[in-house]
């Protein structure tokens, strides 16, 4: 890159450069770095609006070289039935933390999704059972499909249930993605019965109200809470998340936006019941499932780490192959 | 625009685009804003590494439309000296704050020194004798060279007094800025003896210790304080803060990093003592200057409501002239 030149990366550019393996692995290292205490934590700003509200989420990320990035997102829920737009729309700016250069404007959306699953997928590694084979899907939009791919990448999954408040919208899923994973994908009305039946439980909705309780699940049962990513949004039942083994991506996080707030609030669980945060697992400073019986939930409500990991990876691969357009905004 | 369309402007194009007038209207407009109480304080994001740190700026800002900006800098003081690099650099994302839609992405350098320099005009204006015709310019780098363009556009000066460390610097000033601006600019060795003469006097250096005391300003003097960003950074004498009417463009942001943190810490001026926020002189909740007499001082510490106006007026007028690089990022 000649100097003053910043990397223009579009959608399209990203799906195709960035692979769900690369995230995982980019992921589980930055987990890793924050557990071992080598990442600041990173920093949130927001701004509330009439409709909805713009974020900056903003991380820095030790690489071969030092890496800054923010994420600047609108999150406006009434834009698909108001304007038919996106929920949410951004950029993320990634700069070279050492000099404050900028190097790369991205599109957000993709990043935010293989960034999401990734997560989960390294939550997986260490809180799922070895010989997990049975997953459901709650929530079968875009995040969902990214979750089951980021969960086949790390376990041998053969069924899948699907499930969805809109039927039409999981028969989608269903026919979308036994083709594309090539394994077994099943539609299913009953929620409770479908995760009374699975290994792994990913819940990814807009939910308000809690979708699952103790009694909906079996013991042994790892559950990816990522719907839940503001204060009204809530996925789990309160007794679900006292009955296991909580391990937050950022606790702070969760006990203001998680499925830990909500638990927090009914009383059921303290700070201290959570058991870690998934980078002091990655790290091996505590285990991860100690047990075959043992309920584990993983309340992710999403942090700029993982957004820095991501688009230096993305990043670099970009200037590997040459992809993105280049423009010299300081000349 | 057509949806997903990003609007990229260069350093050039918005150098050609964005006039001092339309900028200090535009900051003119949002100071009022902001003293009538339509205007949401600004954020702030800010996360340190080795040499410097990365920063976010952001701002809401109701015009025809509604408008988020963030500014995403990095400030590493020896950029120059290590990498022949500016200290700063960066980009600011405007987005449409009704939905969240990134609008453009514009490089930082000039909107920053614009919008600083319309501060000062428009707190001149009010807080400057009506007969102001002398000004020393303290600093005579790039942000002084546009603070005396600025000034010059609501005020009649005859006589400038051009100050800096670097002798040269001053010289270089002189003869571009009287070529320029068809008036008197001479360079002075002897600051104090200048800023006695003078009715403004604009500080803008990097300086860490007081350059003007009590002493070496003459009743009646309008002082812009631009230098102090940050807590290091000191150009006022506490003495001349406690003897002056203190007018900050925000209260607590100054109280960090403007020279008013340094007349608080050494205990002659509390938060009680200033006089007012630039946007409640603005919005004629208070008067400006009172009397012939008094030292008016405006500490700038800069806000993002100062980038998300001129960011917006930019961007508009970029539309109108078909100015800039369009990119479909969402695409």
């Amino acid at each position: 890159m000649k100097s003053g030149e910043i990397l223009l990366l579009t959608a399209r550019e990203i799906q195709s450069l960035l692979t769900l393996d690369e995230c995982i692995g980019a992921v589980e290292r930055a987990f890793r770095a924050y557990g071992e205490g080598r990442a600041v934590p990173p920093a949130v700003l927001s701004m509330h609006t009439g409709g909805g509200g713009c974020h900056v989420k903003a991380g820095l990320r030790e690489l071969n070289r030092s890496y800054f990035a923010a994420k600047v997102n609108g999150n406006f829920p009434e834009n698909s039935s108001r304007f038919g737009l996106p929920t949410i729309q951004g950029v993320i700016v990634l700069c070279n933390a050492g000099n404050g250069t900028p190097l790369a404007v991205m599109d957000s959306r993709d990043i935010t999704a293989l960034r999401t699953a990734a997560a989960t997928a390294v939550a997986a590694k260490f809180l799922a059972r070895q010989d997990s084979q049975t997953i459901t899907v709650c929530g079968c939009g875009n995040q969902g499909r990214m979750q089951l791919k980021a969960l086949s990448r790390v376990c041998r999954l053969e069924t899948v249930f699907a499930y969805d408040r809109d039927g039409q919208q999981a028969l989608r899923f269903s026919q979308d993605l036994t083709s594309e994973l090539k394994i077994s994908v099943r539609t299913v009305s009953d929620l409770s019965a479908a995760v009374r039946q699975s290994d792994i439980c990913v819940t990814c909705t807009t939910s308000r109200q809690p979708l699952l309780g103790l009694d909906d699940v079996s013991p042994g049962t790892f559950i990816a809470a990522v719907g839940a990513d503001s204060p009204q949004k809530q996925e789990l039942h309160a007794s679900l998340m006292a009955g296991s083994k909580i391990v937050c991506d950022i606790l702070e996080q969760c006990a203001v936006m998680g499925d830990l707030h909500h638990a927090l609030e009914a009383g059921v669980v303290t700070r201290a019941n959570v058991y870690a945060e998934l980078g002091e697992v990655v790290a091996g400073k505590k285990p991860g499932r100690e047990s075959q019986q043992e309920i584990t939930i993983f309340d992710s409500t999403g942090m700029a780490l993982q957004d820095v990991a991501a688009a230096a990876v993305l990043y670099e691969k970009a200037l590997r192959h040459g992809s993105g357009v280049r423009l010299n905004f300081a000349a």
